[in-house]
């Protein structure tokens, strides 16, 4: 049987603990004639944006240099947060240091001596999440880069 | 301890198991001018296609209809089956039965009596699958719709 609809504030609370626990998600991008790409990567939360890096020459970097919006989701299909976002690169001299070392130690893999690696940063605009059906109703939990509540 | 990397033989058993048994998954589509469009659907495999259905107003039938190129993913993050494929649209008139009862008793609903719901068939050109970074080599298993073996 389906569990009862969360509450706002139930969802907020599991949204940001995904956000803050989760080490992957889906990053589709797509280039400026429309093609889309679809890859996991692993991320890090600040409380307001995740840190996603790749290399250079991957079509999630290559598409989001030149066509910056992307959808992110992270959780499981029924059990999902899905962001709408967009991305801004980061020099990885400009990272700092408790950040990247944050980054390395949740993704396993530190990028900072990776020449051929970026960072990039999403900052949200919109974050939807829901398990079921019954959830889709009120699944608006973020927009135009502010918390209904 | 990461398992060693799987055979072709292996990977390919692998693959077909999840597109038989498997019930959703990720889909991303773009719109002619380039925003990205993530969601999940369910799907039926018949040995060559999957069929999907959702909305005619939903992004996913939209952008498809004005630019069929997809990439989907079955499969968790750490056992991934991506796909690149090229989507048409199934008129319900069209479905055979059979097809059009099965994918009803897999995804847990009829789109057939639901005026504003469309099939779409996908055809795949690439499949890739790999678990970790040891499986990235040898993850094309699929190549302009031929089987590597």
């Amino acid at each position: 049987m389906t569990p009862p609809a969360r509450s706002y504030a139930q969802r907020k609370q599991d949204t940001l603990r995904r956000l803050e626990d989760d080490v992957d998600a889906w990053i589709a991008t797509a280039s400026l004639d429309g093609t889309p790409y679809l890859m996991p990567l692993s991320f890090l939360w600040d409380g307001t944006t995740l840190l996603l890096s790749t290399a250079a020459k991957n079509p999630t970097a290559r598409n989001l240099l030149e066509n910056p919006v992307l959808q992110l989701t992270i959780g499981e299909i029924r059990d999902l947060v899905h962001i709408t976002g967009t991305a801004a690169f980061v020099p990885t001299e400009e990272l700092a240091e408790a950040e990247g070392d944050a980054f390395a130690a949740k993704a396993g893999f530190d990028p900072r001596p990776l020449r051929n690696y970026l960072f990039i940063r999403v900052t949200p605009a919109k974050i939807q999440a829901w398990r079921e059906v019954d959830e889709l109703k009120d699944r608006v939990l973020m927009e135009n880069g502010v918390w209904n509540g």
